[in-house]
C-alpha cells in the first residue's frame, strides 16, 4: 500500500480537543489537478445533484459524486484518507455523503453557522455523532477566500437544538440553511472557545467531527475555493432507513465497510 | 500640544508605497469607549443620515456626524489625526465625509470592491485623489470581524473606470453600490499585488489612499466591528459646488483649513 497515512497520537489529541485537524499536502499538485479536472466534469453535468449560488446559475456544489463517478469511488477508499477516518472513528467505516464546494471566485457566498450532524441526525436517521468529514483543498485555503471557520472545542457540546427552517430536504441544501445555530447560542460558545479558519496548501486534509460548529465568509478573492467532502461514518452508526427522508445522492445507503485500495491510481 | 502624532519618513514611504498605512493604539481604553457611545447615540437618533442592513432595521452606518455632533467635531481636530492628514496630503485640509460604519455582529454585511475617489469624484465633483481617510478602530478588527481588505499599491494605477448602478445618489449608500470595480480587473489587480487586511486592537488608526481598492466581507463574529472613517480632503483640492449632487452631510461644503485642538477634551 503506497503512501499510506495514518495519526500519531499527539494528532489523535488535537484532533479529539479542537474537533478538527489538517494533514498538510496529503495529495500533490497532479492529484489535485486530476481531482480539480473531475470536479469541473461533475459541476458541468448539471442535474438535481448540482446546486448554484441563490439567484444566479453559479455552481455552489454537487453531491454524491461517488455514487457515479469511478474515479471519486477509488477516492473514498485511498490509502490517504479512509485509514485515517477508520483511526478516528475507531470503527470500519463507510461514506455518508460526497460533495465538492465550490466557493468560487468572487461569487461563492456566505455558509451560516451549523452543525453537519443536525441534518444526518433530522434528515438522515443517523443515530449517533460518530462520523466525520474529510476536506480536500482543491485550492489553497487563504484568509481572503472564504477558509470554513471552526468554534474549536464546540463539538464537545453535542447537538444545539435548532429552529426549523422551511420543509422538506431541499432546505437542506439552500444558502438559507434549514438548521442553523442561534446567534445567542454562537455568542456564548465563541466568547467561550474563540473561533479557527485553518489554512493551507492545495492538496491538504482538514478533518472534522460531525459536531463542531463551523461557517464561512463569501469568497470575495479571484481565487476559488474548491472544497471536496466526504464524510465516513462508522458502520455501526448506519443511519436509519426507515427515519431518513433524502434521496441515496444525499445520504447513502450501502453500508459495507469499505477497504483501502493499494493506491488511487491501481 | 498633548500626544501630537507624527509619522517618521518611514511610515510616509509605507503609506506611499502600500496606500495605507496602520499605526496601533492611537486612542486609549477610555477614549474608544467615550467615542463607542458617541457612536451609538448617533445609530440610535435614526434619521436620513443613518442607513441600515438591506431587508433590516440593523444599523449600518452613519454619516456627517462631524457636523451636528460637537464631540464629533472636535475629533476631526484631533492632535492625534489632523497633524498626520496635513503631513500625507502634504497641505492644509478639511474634512469631506465622515461616517461611522457598524458591521455589527453576525449582521454586519459585505462591502464589494471599490474605490472611494470614484464616488468622491463622480458624485462630488472632486477634481483629484489628494485625500485620504482615517479609519479608528472602535472595536478590535480580526480577521473574523469583517477587515478591510485592500489591494497593497492597488491605488498607483488611478481611477478605474467603473459602470454605474442605479441612479441618483441613494446608490452611493446602497449595499450594491452604485460603482464597484469589475472582477476581472479585479483579477489582474490582485493576481499581480495580492490583499491584505490590516488588523489591530482598539483605538488603532488605518491610514488610506482615496484609490486605494478595497472590500470587505460580512461579520461572522460575535463582535461588531465598529469602524469610524474621517475623510480628510487636501483645501487645495476642494469640490465644484456645481458638480456635486450629495447633501452636506455626505460631502462637506466648508473648506476652512482645520486647525489642531491642544487636546480632545480640551
Amino acid at each position: 500500500m503506497d503512501n499510506a497515512n495514518a495519526l500519531s497520537p499527539q494528532q489523535i489529541d488535537e484532533y479529539r480537543t479542537t474537533g478538527y485537524l489538517v494533514q498538510e499536502r496529503v495529495f500533490d499538485e497532479d492529484e489535485v489537478t486530476w481531482l480539480q479536472a473531475e470536479a469541473a466534469r461533475e459541476f458541468a453535468a448539471g442535474g438535481e445533484r448540482v446546486t448554484v449560488e441563490e439567484g444566479t446559475d453559479i455552481v455552489r456544489g454537487v453531491h454524491g459524486c461517488h455514487l457515479y463517478t469511478e474515479a471519486f469511488g477509488r477516492l473514498v477508499r485511498s490509502p490517504r484518507l479512509l485509514p485515517v477516518a477508520e483511526q478516528l472513528l475507531d470503527d470500519d467505516v463507510y461514506v455518508h455523503q460526497f460533495k465538492i464546494n465550490a466557493k468560487r471566485a468572487f461569487k461563492g457566498e456566505v455558509w451560516e453557522w451549523h452543525q453537519d450532524y443536525t441534518f444526518w441526525h433530522h434528515e438522515d436517521g443517523m443515530p449517533a455523532p460518530r462520523a466525520l468529514t474529510a476536506a480536500i483543498f482543491l485550492d489553497e485555503v487563504t484568509e481572503f477566500n472564504g477558509p470554513l471557520t471552526f468554534v474549536p472545542g464546540g463539538h464537545d457540546d453535542g447537538m444545539i437544538d435548532t429552529e426549523v427552517n422551511g420543509e422538506g430536504w431541499a432546505g437542506t441544501l439552500a444558502a438559507s440553511l434549514k438548521y442553523s445555530v442561534d446567534i445567542d447560542t454562537m455568542r456564548k460558545l465563541i466568547e467561550r472557545n474563540g473561533m479557527a479558519a485553518p489554512k493551507g496548501p492545495r492538496g491538504s486534509v482538514l478533518w472534522f467531527d460531525a459536531n463542531i460548529p463551523h461557517s464561512s465568509v463569501p469568497n470575495i478573492s479571484p481565487f476559488d475555493r474548491g472544497l471536496l467532502l466526504i464524510t465516513y461514518n462508522s458502520v455501526a452508526n448506519r443511519i436509519d432507513l426507515a427515519r431518513g427522508t433524502r434521496p441515496e445522492w444525499l445520504a447513502a445507503r450501502d453500508f459495507t465497510p469499505l477497504t483501502a485500495l493499494h493506491s488511487m491510481s491501481s
